[in-house]
């Protein structure tokens, strides 16, 4: 079985907007078992676009649209894939009723006669409506000799929710025998992806369960993938292989697919009843910004402190001068000092700090732009720091600088767990 | 003429990656004045690959494929394109010096006798490489009847590096008559997509230059575009309409093209010889990432407080305990207080400060989650504060709030320049 998928819209070949579509339904579909063999994307042409469709059908069994569902004229995805088929549109009083309704769910109302909405309300001879429950757009489909051919609007939150609530059921219904991926994605960090690499050698062989790394920044993304008619039997292969990356791996494995780092940290402060406070030079607030967006973080972070300049160090943190001012600007010291004046400042169980060079001005021979050193403070197991160097633009040492010091307090935090309340 | 962009990777058909190639291609050729008609993602397969470069040979005057150009077996696009013009590969010493030396670039030598990396020196007959001065996998183009065809490596930095230095000449000389757009994009914060269209009605209706806006979080970008044979006519057209949109916008106008709000901010405090303290509640440090992310900013940027505890807020920046604990807990007197503690802290020109509900959880019936008070404080023209209200995530409400903050500041630095020093 085979299918194809068509992005329409003139936006999107002026490159004004990149095709997420595409690839979101391109993963979905893959998940369900249906192999995707082409993507195709056109204007808002009436002629390429009837072309389009007329490729497709002739060598696809699954077509799925996304755009060109609009009330406006220039909007003809519905019209052409009528043309292909040699169909008529009709006025479809489902359709019509679920556009009405998507008025009045955004307290609005629209008038019977309402053309331009009217045009919205229009689906294919012998086809059926597809609901919108975000959106005023509703989407279609029609099963034609065999083949299923979908139409949904372009904006990615009501694509999104139309394909999960419909679309992946009408598909599993209309194919039989698509065997589907079940997935699990394990969030890695403190190892780059050649050394991921190496310590799973083995299991990235595999053909199935596949195991494959995605590298990020600071982190690898492990996904484990089994495809087997069978769920449970395809869970199972999946538990064994994750058990076997969590032996090799250990601590690494921070969490599972949308866990944060910030996230995993966030639970084992919470559980543990244990405080954090945070002092940041060159990361310059993103630890303390990722650590907030985690909801409920308000009941273990206790304070950040943002110390630039030289005099905030001393006057805020408690800093020596010569410590701040030693010729070596960036230092351990300063790290690990900056940590434990943080945590007795808040009060809180945890320091972490980081001050070094982001660039692109400053730094020293021995000590040169990307140079970082994190400090790490805990009232009972005392002070410690680790020193790193990292390349790339600002933007980057940053982002690196910050996730290697997240990483070190969870570590921290799993290394050895009697010590750590 | 017409183009079409090929899009090869298998990875992209299961979802894997985003195709951002395809959009950066397709900007880029709008830019010097080609039309895109169509684009088409396949695998790396050679009979659909084959068909795919059949199809586009038999339309399009332009061709560019990028992905499948490395040195394993399955990267098959040179092979696809000289089969479907019926042509052979030949080794091409040119290419593989150019190979030989991107090795030694990155440290590392390559051995005469590397298949794999020879396979990559192999060059359509009547064709010519695309040296990559970033990765090792050089491009190659072959004319055809009056058609170009252009093979460029899948990954962004390098495709975009040879894009921009051998692509765009190569098409601009092969094509000719081809009318270049010449574009300006101004950053506006402080307005609604909607007001922005009002203000500017008449200019959005304009045919060339086109003005269209474009809506981010918390700011809309608006594109100003003129196409003309003529470079000073087309940049004199643009400047014309940005003068009438500044004049009626005033200051929401922060910036041009990649200047942002924290980027307009640094430049008025640098020359103005003013300096900045922040103190974040509902942010969480997200004001301080951004005022720290420009480069330089350590000359006007003093210090960041992070003050989420209520404790903190009264320990460390001396908010009185019956404004922190007031029933009311998110309040106009604790934002102006925040700045001003964090200004005076500092020994800063200018204090700014954020409070609110972030949530999911949290919030009144009277300030719900997403009720956000800025303070800003400055040593002479004293406190001031506003009330927002922003709806949906966390994520979301933190984004929107660090922009109203960072532009009440812009705002203030340009209403009444006399003041701000």
């Amino acid at each position: 079985m085979q299918a194809e998928i068509l992005s329409i819209g003139t936006e999107l070949l002026l490159g004004e907007i990149v095709d997420t579509n595409a690839q979101y339904i391109s993963s979905r579909l893959r998940d369900i078992g249906v192999n995707v063999y082409r993507r195709i994307t056109v204007g808002d042409n009436p002629e390429r676009l009837l072309a389009a469709f007329e490729d497709s059908l002739g060598r696809a069994d699954l077509v799925i649209a996304t755009g060109g569902l609009g009330p406006t004229d220039d909007d003809v995805t519905a019209q052409c894939l009528a043309k292909a088929l040699g169909r008529c549109l009709r006025f479809d009083q489902d359709a019509w009723d679920s556009i009405r309704q998507s008025y009045i769910r955004r307290g609005r109302t629209v008038d019977e006669n309402n053309q331009a909405a009217r045009k919205q309300a229009q689906v294919i001879d012998g086809g059926f409506f597809i609901p919108n429950p975000v959106g005023t757009a509703p989407g279609q489909g029609v099963k034609v000799d065999g083949k299923l051919v979908l139409l949904l609007p372009g904006p990615p939150s009501e694509m999104q929710a139309m394909f999960e609530n419909h679309v992946v059921p009408l598909i599993t219904k209309s194919f039989s025998g698509l065997t589907p991926i079940y997935c699990v994605n394990l969030n890695i960090a403190g190892l780059g992806e050649s050394q991921v690499g190496e310590a799973l050698a083995d299991l990235l062989r595999s053909s199935n369960p596949t195991v494959a790394p995605y590298a990020g920044s600071g982190q690898v993304r492990l996904r484990i993938a089994a495809q087997s008619a069978d769920k449970s039997r395809a869970l199972a292969m999946i538990s064994q292989v994750e058990r076997e990356v969590r032996r090799r791996l250990g601590h690494h494995v921070y969490g599972k697919d949308d866990e944060t780092l910030e996230m995993a940290i966030g639970k084992l402060l919470s559980t543990r009843g244990l405080s954090l406070a945070v002092a940041e030079s060159v990361t310059g607030g993103l630890i303390c910004h990722r650590i907030t967006g985690v909801p409920g973080s308000s009941r273990y972070f206790k304070m950040g402190m943002v110390a630039y300049h030289p005099e905030v160090k001393i006057a805020s943190l408690g800093i020596p001068p010569e410590v701040v001012y030693r010729e070596q600007a960036v230092n351990p010291e300063l790290a690990s000092g900056m940590a434990e004046s943080v945590r007795l400042l808040a009060g809180a169980t945890l320091g972490l700090a980081t001050t070094g060079f982001a660039g692109p001005d400053g730094g020293t021979e021995s000590e040169p732009v990307g140079t970082v050193y994190i400090g790490l403070s805990h009232k009972k197991a005392g002070n410690m720091t680790e020193r790193v160097v990292f390349s790339g633009s600002r933007h980057r040492i940053k982002l690196l600088a910050a996730q290697r010091a997240l990483y070190l307090l969870y570590r921290f935090l799993t290394e050895d767990s009697k010590n750590r309340r």
